[in-house]
Parts: structure tokens; sequence; C-alpha cells
């Protein structure tokens, strides 16, 4: 029995987890399992995996991708982009590979990486057909069978483009876009349909897809195909017919006891964030929302793990679930694995400050701030999100003093305000005839 | 006759110079500055400067603050530093050296970086004074002394935390902090108002302060010396308490025709934001509103410039119009020559975000979208904001196609999607009896 279906009359051992590692109620966890408006993704075929919920009033998860690409094949660096990714927090990891020996590379990350992992099969049906031009040839068949691979080899999650049809494709061709369609597996399956004028098999076939992962309990994920990207073509037509479009698609696989989310943009300028979250919550009726970024400015690679970071933690405050990290080679270059480091701690920023207005590990920020007025920097470093870069830039140039730091050196606010605070105290304590001083 | 004084006739070289770097509408300027909601920093005394223009209407402005601490002394570093913030879009400096000559720094920077500049005077007289425990000692003439030399030299525009006074020192001591004061020259101002048991000079004697300004053209930047220094303080009773008094100086300072702005927090979490940016118009009748980050959250030292990206973006977006930069090293260290390239690009990112939802330098997002469509690298990297940057992540690892890029590969979403549109567009437009292909 699937963990939507169990949740309706129980707290499984899943729900009992993954509330106990958030800190919060399993009752309350399994109302909202049980109602679709959190996810635990989690094949059984997975074994030693972390039981991660995400969703409604859960602390924001962040992901992280990586995976070789058709011009760079080195598996191990993936796997310690992988492991990296893990130590600095990462919630979950997607492998998104599309070069190498495919099924290896996942069967290495979900032996070594205790967390849900999620997958994107269709890349997988692009490189059997032996890359770009194969994709016309594929059939509906050799779609389902990777994505049956995928959920017998313990995938958690997978990205299914449904969203991608003749109907949202009309949209799209009637209301031009700068940047058309930026998604891989959107493209491809738009291509595909181009080519061959049929219907996008994971809509026509939806219910087949939702037996597969009822019986295999792999979390669905609907990709946002035709998210924009670009600031530009940002909360356009296509991308809110599609989101409509998945919001039925929740619907049904809800009912047929599958747990679903629903994936969304991409680049959104600043104004426009609030706006699509909401309407992700209305539409998909409290459905999981998993956002890539959103980017809220084109200018900037190199630093759109700020960019993100900064979407990203505006769209978590206004109830985004799921935060997929930007690393600084994002529209560059497939990233090292010092960029994943950057990449996840700025996502982890992100979901951090959403986190905290609502009451979220606040205690965190509260120790931390405790140690900088006591000036207690062992306290302070072991309460960063990353001690071992702050203990590098602590010692590149050497204080006079241990207590402060070279920024303000002698003049150290906590300092001086300490000897004021301390005078005033003893001041308005002062018992009538003490000696002023 | 000064700019405020002048604007209410004329439109001034300053403000047609501003406009047209702006790209705005001098009489516009005109208005906004003759009311006070908008600063052009400029003194007579500092040659060759830009105009920059802050407030109401205009792009968001960034601040990049260098300068010597009593800890490390490299004249040459820190005009480094000012000239490598420039490069990458800082529009003011402004120079908070502490150590070494402080004269021939600041000279050095009018000198040779032609924006405009701002300083701190309250920390020279510490220095003078001998350092941290000297500050006891200052007099009034000490102070207004240091300001008039600042000024004389051509200093632009100076913080001044005239709000720090005998009543919002008294709030802050009914409703206690974790952090109390971490504005070094609130803290100095604090320190020596305790020891002596009088009012703050740049309050009391803010007439004076005033007079001083309008003769050499001085534009204030009115210090929030009781900002919060983490979220646990942010938007507290003493906050809001200075927040008032300055409200009640900007007034002074309009009618006495000297510039004004307001400085903000510092250490804010996300839902406090708009409240924070939205009172400092109110109170401050529209008062130019320059945002020290604000920061949201205290927990990621070596990664501030991150947590001031997303706060700055935000305060940018709800109307804060001038944004002090953070770096990576912020509370851990004087910055490096790196970290201020890094802090500026955060800012700056941060700016554009706010920019764009008001409809300024859009250009520049759709001009890099498109190229990003033709997949024309040489015009992506010259729309970067750090060009540098991205050409070498872009060279890391070595792509099989010079159109594409190692992540994606063959599989580029964009050339995918090319070809689907295409097939799409000529299907479309097929004539009856074509035979379709």
């Amino acid at each position: 029995m699937s963990i939507l279906q169990e949740s309706k009359h129980r707290i499984t051992e899943e729900i009992e987890s993954a509330a106990k590692w958030e800190g919060g109620e399993p009752e309350q966890l399994r109302r909202r399992v049980a109602a679709g408006r959190a996810v635990i993704p989690k094949n059984p075929a997975h074994e030693s995996t972390r039981y991660c919920a995400i969703g409604e009033g859960l602390s924001v998860k962040v992901n992280a991708n990586i995976g070789t690409s058709s011009d760079f094949i080195d598996q191990e660096m993936e796997l310690q982009k992988a492991l990296v990714a893990m130590r600095y927090g990462a919630d979950t990891i997607m492998d998104l590979s599309t070069g190498g020996d495919l099924t290896e590379i996942r069967e290495r990350i979900l032996r070594e990486i205790p967390l849900p992992l999620g997958t994107v099969p269709i890349y997988e049906v692009a490189c059997r057909m032996g890359g770009r031009g194969g994709i016309l040839e594929m059939t509906e068949d050799d779609i389902f069978s990777v994505i049956e691979q995928h959920a017998r080899q313990g995938v958690d999650f997978m990205t299914v483009h449904c969203g991608v049809t003749r109907q949202t494709a009309d949209v799209l061709s009637t209301y031009p876009r700068i940047t058309d369609v930026v998604s891989r597996g959107g493209a491809m399956l738009l291509r595909w349909m181009m080519h061959t004028g049929q219907e996008n098999p994971l809509f026509e076939s939806f219910d087949y897809l939702l037996e597969i992962a009822r019986e295999n309990e792999i979390t669905l994920s609907l990709g946002d195909g035709l998210r924009p990207g670009c600031i530009s073509d940002a909360t356009d037509a296509a991308q809110i017919a599609e989101l409509a479009l998945l919001g039925r698609l929740v619907k049904k696989g809800r009912e047929a006891r599958v747990q679903t989310m629903v994936e969304g943009p991409g680049h959104v300028p600043l104004d426009q964030i609030e706006a699509n979250v909401k309407l992700e919550k209305a539409i998909c009726d409290g459905a999981p929302f998993y956002v890539l970024g959103p980017l809220v400015t084109d200018i900037a690679p190199g630093y759109d793990h700020i960019t993100g970071a900064i979407g990203g933690a505006l769209a978590a405050y206004y109830g985004a679930d799921f935060l997929c990290y930007v690393t600084p080679s994002e529209h560059l270059s497939l990233p090292s694995v010092e960029d994943v480091r950057e990449g996840v701690v700025a996502s982890k920023i992100a979901a951090h400050a959403a986190d905290v207005t609502r009451g979220i590990d606040v205690n965190w920020d509260i120790a931390m701030s405790k140690a900088r007025k006591a000036l207690d920097w062992d306290q302070m470093l072991d309460h960063c999100i990353d001690r071992n870069r702050a203990t590098e830039i602590r010692e590149r140039f050497s204080a006079t003093n241990a207590q402060v730091c070279t920024m303000c050196g002698e003049y150290c606010a906590m300092r001086i305000s300490d000897e004021a605070m301390i005078r005033r105290s003893t001041k308005s304590s002062r018992k009538d005839g003490e000696k002023p001083d």
C-alpha cells in the first residue's frame, strides 16, 4: 500500500521518521500527506534513505542537481558533487546524467548517498535513441520502459513533463516568447510531437504512468516544460495554461494515491513571484511547489546562485516548498564541485530565510547572535552555515586581538556598546548616596 | 547657493547631468530634488565627480565601503578596492578608514576615484583621541572640527549618528536586545554619552551641523546608530524611536536646504522588510532610504553578500533607494579586493532585480535573452554583469560544440526547441495540398 494510501488511516514509519527529523507533529504531517499537501519521496527499492517531507508547514527543502553531460563524463566527480551537496545540507539529489553509463552512475548514487534521489527519465530515453536526432524515433514504449527501469532501480521521484501537450503547445505558438522552451525534457517532447503529430505520451497515457508510480511508490514531480526562460517570458499564457493542466493531473494523481508535486519557474521578476506561488497553490490545491530558482534577472551568469537565492527566498516566503538550487555555472557550463557547494549554501540560505519567518529554526539565528554579542568566536564559527569558509576568511588577516576581527579592530561595536550598556545598567541600578563614577 | 536651494528654481548642472546619466527627465528630477525625495551628493571641493542622483523613481544605487582598520593598514589595497568597486558598478564609495594617515587616504580616493565619496567622521574623531579609550575624552569641538575638515577636503556625503540620543537610549535600555548596538559610530556616541552624562552633540547641535553642511554642500546621511544587529532585534522599539527622530531631522534638514537621506537596517527578516521601507518613507516624508543589507538571516558569515542581496533586492523592490553592499567577509574580517568585487556584483544584482520591476534597464535583460536564444556567446558574454567571471566558467570544461555549453551538451534546449518551433511554424503556414513531411 502506498504512503498516500496508508496515510489516510495511520502514521506510517515514513511519516513518523520525517516528522521527527522536522521536529514536528507526526499526526499533523499525516494529515498533510493524506491531503496531498505534503509528500515523502521514498521508493522501497531505495534502501537506507533519509525520509524527507516536502510541503505545507514544513521547513523549506533544497534539491541539488548533479550529473554527467554528453560533453563531460566523470562519474567520480559527479559522486563527489553529490557528497558535497549532502554535506552542505541538500535534502535531495537529482541525477540528470546524459553521458556515459547512466544505469551505473544512478546505481552508485543510490548506494552511496542516503538522500531521496530524483531523475528525469526522458533524458535517458534520448540517450538510448542515440542522441538529439534519435529523439524523433522514440516510441511510447521507449519512454515507459525507462521510467519502469528507474522505478525498479530505486529512484524516489521523477520529473515527468506531462504538461507539454498539443493544447499548451498551441498556446505557446499563439503568444511568442523570446526564449521559447528552455526545459530540456519539454523541448524534447515538443520536438517529437511536432515531428510525429502525436500527443505527448506522458499526458495521453497518464493513467499508465500513475499505475507504474503507484506500484513502485514513485513520487511524481510534474515538470514545467513550458516554464519561462527569461523574465520577459514570465507568467505568460503558455506557462499558465500548463499550470492549469498540471492542476488537473494533481487531482488525478491524488485519486490514484500517487504522491505528486508541481514544478515551477524558472525566470521570474521580483514583482511576479508572489502571484506565481499563490496561483500554483490555488490551481493545484496546495500541492507541494518545487521551484527552479526562480532567477530574478537574466544578466548575471556566473552569479546565478545569487539571482536564484533572491528569487528562491521570496518564493519560499510566499509558500514554495522545495527549491532547486542554482550554481554559479548555470547558463555557462557543467558545475564544478566547488560550484555545487556554493549553489547548495546559497539555496539553503534562501530556504532558511523563509523558514525563520514561520518560526522554524529561529534558534539557530539566536544562538549565532548570542555568540556574536559574547564575541565567542568558537561558538560563532560552530553556528556558521559553512564553518570552513568562515574560518578561512577570519584567518585571512591576523587580528591583533583574538576577541575582535580585522574589520573594526579596536573599534569593535560589540565591545564598545558592551561598555556603554554595562555603564548604563550600573547607573540605573545605583542607589541614592552612591558615588557616581 | 545649494543644490537643494537652486533646484526650487531651475535645473542645475548637477540635475541635468545626473538625469542624463539616469536616462530620465531633468525636470522630473529637479522636482524630486527640490522636494527632498532625491539627493545628488556633490561637494564642490571634490572635482571631477560623476553626478549621481539617489531617490524616488531613480535606478537603485549601490555603495561600496572600503578603508583601513586599526588592525590592517594598506592604502594601496584600499585604493585597489575602490577601483574594483567602481569597475563592477558601485555608484558611490565610502571610506571608513580607521588606521594610518586618514587625511592622506581620503585625499587619494578623492583624487583617483570619480565617484561621490562618503565618510563617517566620528571614526576619525576616535582615532585622533588615540583609540577606543580616548573616545571618552572627546568634546563637541573635536567632532565638528573633523566634520569641517572632511567637508573642506571634498567629502560629498557623511554619516552622522544624530539619532542616538538620551531619549532613544532610554528606549533601548527599556527593551533589551540580544546584540545591543552594532553601529560603530552609534556605540562610540552612546559610550561617550553614558560617561559624560551629556546629550549627543550631533543631535544637540544639529543646527550647527546643518550650517556646516549647507556651507560646504554636504549631503547628510542620517545614520541608524540603533539599527538591529540580528533578526531577533529587528524592528524593535529603539529602532523605531530613532527612525521617528530622524524623520524630524529630515524636516529640519530640508528647511535648512541641506540634502538629507536616511540610513536603515541592518538585520531584518524577510517578513519585516516591506514594513521597514514603508515606515521610513512615511515617517521621513519620502527621504531617500539607504539600507545596510538588510541581512535576512544571521547564520551565514562567509556568504553575507548573498543574505544582503536577498534583503537588498526586496528592500529596493519596496522602495529603498540606495544599497550599501555587504561582502563575504562581513562579520569576519576586513574584505579582500576579491571580496569587494563579489560584494559589489551581488548588490548590483539586487539593485537591478528591483529596477526591472519598475521598467528601468529592462532592455539589458532582453538583450541577454535574445543572445541566449540565438546561442550567440559573444553577445551573451558582453551582456554579463561580470564578463570575466562568466568567461572563466564557460571555458572551464571544453565543449564539443562551440554553440552549446557543457551543461546540456547536445541536449541543449535552445537548439531542440528551435527545431521544434521552426517545424511548428512551417506546419502552420503550410498551404492545402502541400505534402506534410
